[in-house]
């Protein structure tokens, strides 16, 4: 689907973002790394230039212990990146997902990969982590990243992270023009005609900041736990370009630049019109 | 209409919660006063505890000019608020209303009043000014008020506040159990299926703070102004209690109390689980 209309001129070309919403299996680590092969190996050829994937799409979620976790983990090194990476030779795309990553020592992150034809570029480790990941996984304390692309500057978080305002604004304030999410979100109950709350958190955070969010759940039951299955790619004013139910994928032609345009009235910039000298809510963890 | 179950012991009372989206008119300062009045008179007789009304009610909103705003502005010390608080002696209970300030110098502010049987307590100065009210007023430099009251802690922020996630977050940090936002939404587009932006700011922030809002819309067409008669109340987890179109009154009978657990896991807490340390969005105004 065409979200935007180009800006009048010079016309600068459409960014396709593609989220397909993938179900891995719970410790079948080469399966997986199959599973992402072909995923970005098909999307590539159809034209994706930022293609992102689900939270910890190569191990699963719903892990029995810490060290099923970990003998699904991979290093930085490991020759999984490189084959992505050989898939992306001769193209400018990006692609984002989640992986269960073996640190140095002894700690495991939840981390997203943030991937080239150069290679691994950036991996975030998630700062926020969501219930039973405390169990696993020590939380990150980098910042999210922005990494320049030639389509514009893509920000990443990861699933819980999105539910905290500070992170889309940090990564708008350090001039993301889309923010990719990959996710894995639980199913919960929500009122009757009501979306999941995760989206309304995509919207408004997409709409305080102006830009892009793309996020990509997973679909598949997995030890029983069932997944929103809310992929949804949202444009710059908070609405919802596509979106995907069961396994597919959410596709959207957009023009990243449009996030650099903070206006919204002729006296109103989202960014400039902050007030940091009034809310006076650092310092506390 | 009742959103949330008491907790299981003691049972507190339930705070009746109304937001009258009224039709003020322009220029009539007497009229919206015996508007607000009448409207304030009503609701105590019908149980409300907290009751929210629009942003600039007793003035309007679509001046032709700063001098008719300052034809429209009251002083703190006008006996209008002397009217109000008198219809709240021996209740507990509380009122929250915009209104266009006099200040002691030359500045106009757009303000919120929050006035119990004992006066005016507290007088919130809107820090965030939407497009043309950067004309005509001067935005505020103090932080927005978290007022204790025997119904719990009621912060006040005012319209485009909201759409700084900022406001809410500082708010709930400092112990607000509900949000009150006297608001004029100027109606906009939305894509088919979608509801006002503003509400999905609402829904955002009281999910992402665990706090109660209550937005208080006004009606009417004023000087060829639509607005989105957006009034909601929104739970603690984001959901609308009650909505309201045209003129009338959104209400909801609920437990503030319930804002003070902000516990959404075994393992996460909502404000807990931030990281200051990560986000680094201070510093640029």
């Amino acid at each position: 689907m065409t979200a935007n209309p180009p800006p009048a001129s010079p016309v600068p070309a459409a960014t396709r973002v593609v989220c397909e919403q993938l179900a891995p299996t719970i410790a079948d680590l080469a399966g997986n790394q199959r599973l992402v092969l072909e995923t970005v190996e098909r999307n590539i050829a159809d034209g994706a230039d930022i293609i992102v994937l689900p939270e910890l799409v190569t191990s699963g979620y719903v892990f029995d212990s810490a060290d099923e976790a970990r003998s699904l983990a991979m290093r930085r090194d490991d020759g999984f990146f490189d084959q992505v990476s050989g898939l992306l030779v001769g193209t400018s795309s990006v692609v984002v997902f989640g992986f269960c990553e073996q640190s140095d020592g002894p700690q495991l992150f939840n981390s997203a990969a943030v991937m080239t034809a150069e290679g691994l570029v950036e991996v975030y480790r998630k700062v926020h982590l969501w219930d039973r990941e405390t169990l696993v996984f020590t939380p990150g304390s980098a910042r999210p990243p922005v990494v320049d692309t030639p389509h514009g500057k893509v920000g990443v978080m990861v699933c819980y992270d999105l539910e905290f305002p500070e992170m889309p604004r940090a990564l708008a304030l350090r001039g993301a023009d889309l923010i990719a999410v990959p996710t894995n979100w639980p199913l919960t109950d929500v009122p009757a005609g009501e979306r999941a709350p995760e989206i309304i958190h995509a919207q408004a955070s997409a709409r305080a900041n102006g830009v892009f969010i793309a996020c990509c759940d997973r679909s598949g039951i997995e030890r029983g736990q069932q997944w929103t299955e809310g992929t949804v790619i949202v444009d710059q004013f908070g609405w919802p370009i596509d979106r995907v139910t069961g396994t597919g994928r959410a596709t959207a032609d957009v023009f990243l630049g449009l996030a650099r345009d903070k206006s919204i009235s002729p006296h109103n910039d989202l960014l400039a019109d902050r007030r940091s000298d009034v809310y006076g809510t650092e310092g506390s963890r």
